[in-house]
């Protein structure tokens, strides 16, 4: 099979993680490492082997070896970064959060179809192989019809904050950077969108919330409720409610193992080491999907992605947080 | 010591299981029992060796042998029971949910006040032992400054739901039966009033809900995530996230142990057993108050009370749930 080329927009520490997670997949070769500095190209691509390192992302997408991007860039460049890559016909594997708001998700969705090119969200964990057992569970009724989801994900580091994390002007925050992990967890389990969105944030003194807890509610009464914090050590931990019985996955955002709790049962939890990574997963769904000349991915479709963007935009609504960077209706 | 002698109103499930509590405290004694059926009130004075049978509510409290009167009616009967009580000088033990709303609770500590009366709500689960040594880890600063608090109490009973659970004319529903231990547990951790409260509740056929969930901010940037349901298996768990570690209390609202988790270190799990059924614990911190003529305990004061209630206005509020026997403004 001829091995899928690889370039990656970007050298900080995700791009690293996901060149490593690509030295796991067989079929695939990181081919070229685009950054805006020349020098953090060479030096980011010598260290994993690529044959190409562009000092633009504009020379790189010109490249008509490369088969697909995967972009890296700080959060407020994703839209300009996927239009690029779109617009020289290149797939495109996009970092979480996908865009800043849901004007410019539509507009890259929009040029995706127009062009008839493949373009995935980053969602990285929810490709990971626990993460079909709970799917199994789920459609197997084991837990009964699914009344709440609840997750979570919040984390405390020592010392002064990270500049990209609480930056307004990067689009950092709590939401941004970890909320989009519960909300798209809540999106996979449920697969539909609220009908209802409240939250609440704490805000940290540079505009961004630092704490925000969320609620949504779904039209057959279902409901999530979670959590995330870029200042506080949370439970990191997601459940998955039922009327028979609950999933709870801990460390879902990165997780390795679930436990199946049925009323009247003991519990039982499935351990699922990963291979690779992590990052091998999404990156390997791509691949799928490019060689079955798919221009989306049934794991983590755009629609869907519109939808969490759309969440995102409401709860940011809710708590006054305009990021300067954001283009607007 | 003398012992108090105590009047129970009301002989429902609770009601037996104060009368079975009194037994375990020596300085107590079950000496009434009044219900509006005298064959119930005969019934239960037998079983739990009661002096006295009423078959009104209005002849138990002209008794003057009467030291205090725990009041276990039905939600929608506790304000004119406390004021019965109040008026005629008894102490007040009121089962929770207090009253139906913050108007009712306003009247029923204006009564007590003005008579300089001892009224309390009986949120039972706070006198629990374990819940001192949760108190004395916060005090000590274990877990650093408290940023959030998440409590959930839920449960699912096979079969047709009970009928004053569901009831709207009973005030039945989710929060008021369940969703006021974890709304009276942040208060009781963060021992403040919320400056923004915002729930969902999925609403069942009746009009009440049956599973709501609410996020509460503070002043300082704190959150607590809480939730609540009488139709879903849920979690029943508390916890208390710091910025240096968290507690966490299995079936918080009738807890017998606490883990305490510091960020690097070992987590430290203690437990306390119940001595009697766990009701002797609000009846005994009832009778250290009359004891000392205190008419409000610091445990659970009434300003405490009001500010519970109005949480639970505002989120029936959002919810558009009006109870048609509530006496509003």
């Amino acid at each position: 099979m001829k091995k899928i080329k690889w370039a990656i927009m970007g050298t900080g520490t995700i791009a690293k993680n996901f060149a490593k997670g690509l030295q796991s997949l067989e079929d695939a070769e990181l081919y070229a490492v685009a950054s805006r500095s020349i020098a953090s190209a060479i030096q980011f691509g010598q260290n994993y082997e690529a044959q190409k390192y562009y000092g633009s992302y504009e020379e790189m997408v010109r490249d008509s070896e490369v088969d697909v991007v995967y972009i890296a860039t700080p959060n407020s460049a994703h839209k300009d970064n996927i239009l690029l890559c779109l617009n020289h016909n290149k797939p495109v594997l996009c970092e979480k959060p996908f865009t800043l708001n849901v004007k410019e998700t539509q507009e890259v969705i929009r040029v995706a179809r127009e062009k008839n090119v493949f373009l995935m969200e980053g969602m990285w964990s929810r490709f990971f192989p626990i993460m079909q057992k709970v799917q199994e569970w789920i459609d197997a009724d084991l837990i009964g019809p699914i009344r709440m989801v609840t997750a979570d994900f919040g984390f405390r580091r020592e010392g002064e904050p990270e500049e990209r994390k609480i930056s307004l002007h990067r689009a950092g925050g709590a939401l941004m950077d970890v909320g989009i992990y519960p909300i798209s967890f809540a999106s996979w389990v449920l697969k539909k969108e609220p009908i209802c969105i409240k939250g609440v944030a704490s805000l940290y003194e540079t505009g961004v919330d630092e704490l925000s807890a969320m609620i949504f509610q779904y039209e057959s009464g279902q409901l999530a409720v979670l959590s995330c914090s870029i200042n506080t050590p949370t439970v990191k931990e997601a459940r998955i409610i039922g009327n028979k019985g609950s999933i709870v996955i801990p460390d879902f955002a990165k997780a390795t193992s679930a436990t199946l709790s049925i009323i009247g049962e003991e519990p039982v939890t499935i351990t699922i080491p990963l291979e690779g990574n992590g990052y091998n997963y999404e990156a390997a769904e791509v691949m799928s999907c490019l060689r079955e000349n798919k221009t989306e991915s049934n794991i983590m479709p755009l629609s869907e992605t519109l939808s969490i963007m759309a969440s995102m935009d409401e709860l940011r609504r809710q708590w006054g947080i305009v990021f300067p960077t954001e283009n607007q209706a």
